[in-house]
């Protein structure tokens, strides 16, 4: 059966079941839909456009014969049956782990952590960038592009390099020097712009509307780049055994990931893949950048833009996109977004990785801090099953734990100084 | 059945099945046989114990049915049955990457990289660290130590945390602070000795002759540590579909990770779970550490100790244990045992990251840099399929590429900059 989808490269022609049992894209805002292509805003409203399908019958036994990582769940994602025969950097199926330790500090009965500190380069963002990929691959873009200062500028270079393809990653000029040789060894074209992430952003955005062969992964292939954080609904839930937690906490910086989470939780029960059981969901920032959850505290539909100033860099996102959706659906389904400071970040890193040898990046401890925070203040119940998602490393934020741990004793080369320095 | 091993803590009886299917420790040069306990040397010619077993029949669909880690190979390692119901860091099972791109570049017609840096900690190191823990546990220690620098130190304290037990790591005094901080967040006890590595490792090994309770992975429960190596051999032949690949580069550090690889190769085919063809193994090393190299070009049997200069600290070990057997492996296989300069190392890592966007460690780069030395000296069929172990993860040795690799341009925040700067 052949599809016929908008072309959007003048000289391509985007080949059928290219976006598998995606049939649209469809306005968040106003409902129009859009043929499925290189679209991110709504035509009648500019709203921010999602993809839409037309699912066949998706059985478990179909799903579980798949490859161990995020394709196992193609036909639930905008992307063509062949998708993994394409070299990617074959991401998701990550570690859910029972977090016994870490539930009896915290006073839980049962929790999990998703862990995706597992993923290529060490965090969630590979899976959002294997689906960017797959999309600019399929609408005839020939570069994979974004602005970013971490953890996606990694993901995309190390995704185009695996792909063949060339990235163009640009970045605020005074970026720690880690995070450019974490980017600039996969060899692709890295640019140091002059200015801020916001000014680094808004030209960027410049550069999606004039190169017409550079799909930039979070601005003009956003709605399918989106559509790879639902993976980590689906895994939660298989990991489960095909049903859903009773609460899950997420961190929140753009918000896409939390509003994807639910979409793709929704999914599983309308296709009937898991039962239909209540769950809530919880939002997570950092107190330093919280547009969202001083929004759902005050009750207002909108977030107010913020000016970042925090220790979790990966969350700092002043003016997040999907806040108001952040908050339809903790609302709707009577989660909270909660948000903790600094200090308490960097604890919660330590005490994620002292109880469960999981050392998180700085977006981790925010997550487990404000699980801290939510059973304290009673948001959450202890009672009910919880999985955290640890969406990045700690390797790639060691400033943030820099002066708070370290060795508990320095000796001389000698049994009777280590005798004396009490350690035995 | 119940089994009755020699006891090695005072208070403490092993239970029946404690190791699964091993049997004895046999020494490596003598032959004598030792009841499993916590030696590790030979009691009659102090020659190093390696880990016998007496194998029931073991199928392919009992393994495939297991969990999707190590502990799928169970009843080929010195643990018990029940190994994966306690919590630990659950490592193995990392991608076997087919890689193409590198294939083209080198002229080879079939390469895999085994990418050890998907592990928990991002190494193999928690794969032995994985088996030393249960055996320590087993044996009824109850604190679990090593001397290290880097990769090893990571894996004890992160297993420990998991498991709940107490860990105590040894590292030099002068360490880079960012290694310090990725044992220290983990919140077991790190000691640090005023002297170089070589001090440190004598100092672990006066504290393991003293102190009753604590198991050192690396030494006094050094044989069980050794076989979780053997792992990485399992799941290469697994993962190619249950056959052996022609040829396999492996980075030479104490020399027991290709060791142990040659053994489980050679018990999967004692086994039946694989065909009998032919295989070579090939040993790589930094030629700043090159001893097993220069011995094997010189046609020594006896590997003489070098004074480590490279850039790649993870295989700067001077006097290798397992050299001789290194040199057995690499002559008996028809293989080699190469070295490359600390240029070529760099290079290396930049190779694997560009084409296949893995981002290794420097032993990551001293195995590429090998393969590809191998290649143009002959040593290596470039149309027999070879697999090369990735190690380690290239966030861990950043100091490697500072410097090296950089952004292209750096540019005013306008798209007239970025056009006269030619990026387009």
């Amino acid at each position: 059966m052949t599809t016929t989808y908008a072309a959007t490269r003048e000289t391509h022609t985007i080949r059928p079941g290219a976006f598998g049992n995606a049939t649209v894209l469809r306005c968040r805002e106003c409902g129009a839909t859009t043929p499925l292509g290189a679209h991110y805003a709504c035509p009648e409203c500019f709203g921010p456009l999602e993809v839409g399908y037309d699912y066949p019958t998706i059985t478990r036994e179909q799903i579980e014969a798949g490859p161990k990582n995020i394709w196992r769940y193609q036909p639930l994602l905008p992307v063509p049956a062949d998708v993994a025969s394409f070299p990617n950097t074959e991401p998701g199926f990550t570690r859910l782990v029972r977090a016994d330790h870490l539930a009896a500090e915290l006073g839980l009965r049962t929790l999990w952590i998703k862990d995706d500190s597992g993923n290529p380069t060490h965090s969630f963002k590979d899976r959002v960038v294997a689906v960017a990929l797959t999309a600019a691959r399929e609408l005839g873009f020939t570069v994979l592009a974004c602005p970013s200062t971490g953890n996606l500028a990694n993901a995309v270079a190390a995704a185009a390099a695996r792909a063949g393809i060339r990235s163009v990653v640009f970045v605020p000029h005074n970026l720690e020097q880690q995070k450019i040789l974490t980017t600039a060894v996969y060899g692709g074209t890295l640019v140091a712009v002059e200015g801020t992430y916001d000014d680094v952003n808004r030209l960027a955005s410049e550069i999606a509307g004039e190169q017409e062969s550079w799909a930039f992964v979070n601005v003009n292939v956003r709605p399918y780049y989106a559509e790879g954080s639902k993976t980590l609904a689906f895994e939660i839930a298989e990991q489960l055994g095909w049903r859903l937690p009773q609460q899950i906490v997420v961190p929140v910086a753009s918000g896409a990931q939390l509003v994807k989470i639910d979409k793709g939780l929704r999914e599983l029960v309308e296709l009937g893949l898991v039962e239909d059981t209540p769950y809530r969901i919880f939002g997570a920032q950092a107190s330093g950048c919280a547009p969202v959850a001083r929004a759902f505290k005050a009750g207002h539909d909108v977030v107010a833009p913020v000016r970042p100033d925090t220790v979790a860099k990966s969350l700092a996102i002043g003016n997040p996109a999907d806040g108001p959706y952040v908050l339809d659906v903790c609302r709707r389904t009577g989660g909270s977004v909660e948000d903790v400071s600094d200090d308490e970040v960097i604890e919660g890193i330590a005490l994620l990785a002292r109880t469960e040898g999981i050392f998180g990046e700085t977006a981790g401890g925010v997550t487990v801090a404000t699980l801290k925070k939510l059973v304290e203040t009673g948001q959450l119940d202890p009672d009910a099953e919880t999985v955290i998602i640890n969406s990045g490393d700690g390797l790639k934020t060691l400033d943030a734990i820099a002066g708070k741990v370290g060795p508990q004793a320095t000796i001389r080369p000698t049994y009777d100084a280590f005798i004396e320095a009490g350690l035995a």
